[in-house]
């Protein structure tokens, strides 16, 4: 059974998931190094469709399409981290506080191929898999249990994939995460104080430096962190100012797929191939919005997505105080990166 | 050259350490299947003294012992995170915060025995190294431009340690890391509130439901707390209530090694040996007991070492959301450990 508990020294929620350690994993087996379009035993692969729990969404080339013949695909995770027969009531104490694993987990399936790569992907397909996040994140904002939507992707078992076949994951949770929360105030402080959004601001101050600069299109600024906590972590500001992710404008969808196929392409030219990072998208918690909280923070805050390669394994120090060591210096990342643009 | 650079959306300091990626990696190499005492090309060696930096502490049997003949050794990192040859100014700048990298980085080698382990050392060599974390977290907080001393332990690859030799870390820092801001602010609320503190009102509620509890000694509490975050989360809390590591009982001493071991040699017996974890000492930040914000933090912070296997890849969603998804529920865990104590 899954349960939501708060660490009460430190005030964060942890998920309890044991149902979590049963879940297969693909990279000790023929299915990683299976460099074919389609792998039989592959729960994600085309013609796997009944080794999944029931499709909730998917994009397919036309009405009449087979099953199979899907170009984007959703479906809740098996081994969900939170499933929606949870209950989200609070049992309030004040050293023992818990709630019951209500939530959602997806899978999104991102192409039909097996061996593909998002960063392969051309980048109309790109757009597909956006659009399933916006479809997505909206309908599950709307369960007014729902306080968050966390979109992500894993790459690598080094990102704690477990499965190859290229997917990204959505969680939505009943509480605001750590760090959505950190970053809220971190903005609103910014806001009281400047009557500016602290991201938009940071942005033009990036621009006119252009050190830490990686690209940028019409609709999208990717720049490495000045503070950056991981070695070629790198963020996507959308240009345009919007505090939630799903209110993308509909002009800004291809800029982001181009921009994200870019970034992503050069850290492959850069690293290798199926290097392993993570990337989410940080965005305005739907609770704070529905609950009209939203004046405040619809100003003050910036969705972005943030990518982390996973080179270097934070340690004891990392661990112990919550900062990060970095052995790569913003700058010469973005360097690196610039020069591995094609 | 070494930078600590604010992150300004998150309100974290992150050291840029470029220097770091020189170090040399042993787990790849003959070093770390050398099952032997002594291990020629080990710098952390008996007899290989001169590899490392000029020794800044020793613990030897008599006074006329020779250089080699070490139970305990301190030296500079070789390749450090911070060092005192940096300047802790600070260049305030609304986006672009930043000071030099001053600050030390020690190692403590724990034991001579290149193939020892810290779990497997006899409880009085365990009190030596114990003594030698009081004895240099003391001198380091002395430096008035320190603001807090963070000592840990990195044991195998998988929790980023880089040379097998069983060894532990200091590093000082001029500023006061996340976590401990975090965990000063969540104590302090509760203490304002409750005239309590947290931690002694936080055993007192394990013991008395035990469910979590691992074992105790005369000194020592040590449990899985209810949110453990990590899988086998173990924490250790001194009974007796204060803020400061470095003021511990000389009585406290022989306490903590025995449940320092204990603990460890439990992991051992349930996972393996040399099973990959970090270990991190929480104390109230020097800096702020020199201002004399210590009335407050000395009543309600509480000491204490967490301890965190490192079993499971954190992923996008913990990257993206800093929450964690636990998949060992901290009753089965402190179950199984109970079981594995010998």
């Amino acid at each position: 059974m899954v349960e939501i508990r708060k660490e009460v020294t430190k005030n964060e929620w942890s998920i309890i998931a044991p149902t979590r350690s049963d879940r297969p994993f693909d990279f000790s087996t023929e299915l990683r190094k299976a460099n074919k379009e389609n792998v039989q035993d592959c729960p994600f692969c085309p013609g796997n469709e009944s080794k999944t729990p029931p499709e909730i969404y998917a994009i397919r080339e036309g009405e009449e399409s087979k099953e199979s013949d899907w170009k984007v695909r959703v479906f809740p995770n098996k081994y969900p981290a939170l499933d929606r027969y949870g209950t989200a009531s609070v049992i309030e104490s004040d050293l023992f506080e818990s709630m019951g694993g209500f939530g959602y987990h997806e899978v999104v399936a991102e192409t039909p191929k097996h061996n593909g790569s998002l960063a392969e992907l051309e980048i109309d397909k790109i757009e597909l898999v956006i659009r399933t996040y916006i479809e997505r994140s909206t309908e599950l904002a709307n369960d007014p249990e729902i306080d968050y939507v966390s979109i992500f992707r894993n790459q690598g078992k080094e990102a704690g994939a477990s499965l190859s076949h290229p997917h990204s994951q959505i969680i939505a949770t009943p509480f605001v995460p750590n760090m959505s929360r950190t970053e809220y105030r971190e903005a609103g402080a910014f806001h009281d104080q400047k009557r500016e959004c602290l991201y938009c601001r940071l942005m033009e101050a990036e621009r006119a430096d252009g050190q830490r600069t990686v690209l940028e299109n019409d609709g999208f600024f990717v720049f490495v962190p000045f503070g950056a906590r991981f070695p070629y972590e790198t963020h996507l500001y959308p240009k345009t100012h919007r505090s939630s992710f799903p209110e993308i404008g509909a002009g800004e969808i291809g800029q982001m797929a181009e921009a994200l196929k870019l970034t992503l392409r050069a850290m492959s030219n850069h690293f290798t191939d199926f290097f392993p990072y993570n990337y989410s998208i940080h965005t305005a918690a739907p609770v704070y919005l529905r609950n009209r909280k939203d004046l405040d923070l619809k100003k003050s805050y910036h969705w972005h997505l943030e990518i982390i390669p996973r080179l270097t394994t934070p340690a004891g120090f990392e661990r112990g105080t919550g900062n990060y060591i970095n052995i790569v210096s913003p700058e010469r990342a973005a360097r690196k990166l610039r020069n591995a643009l094609n």
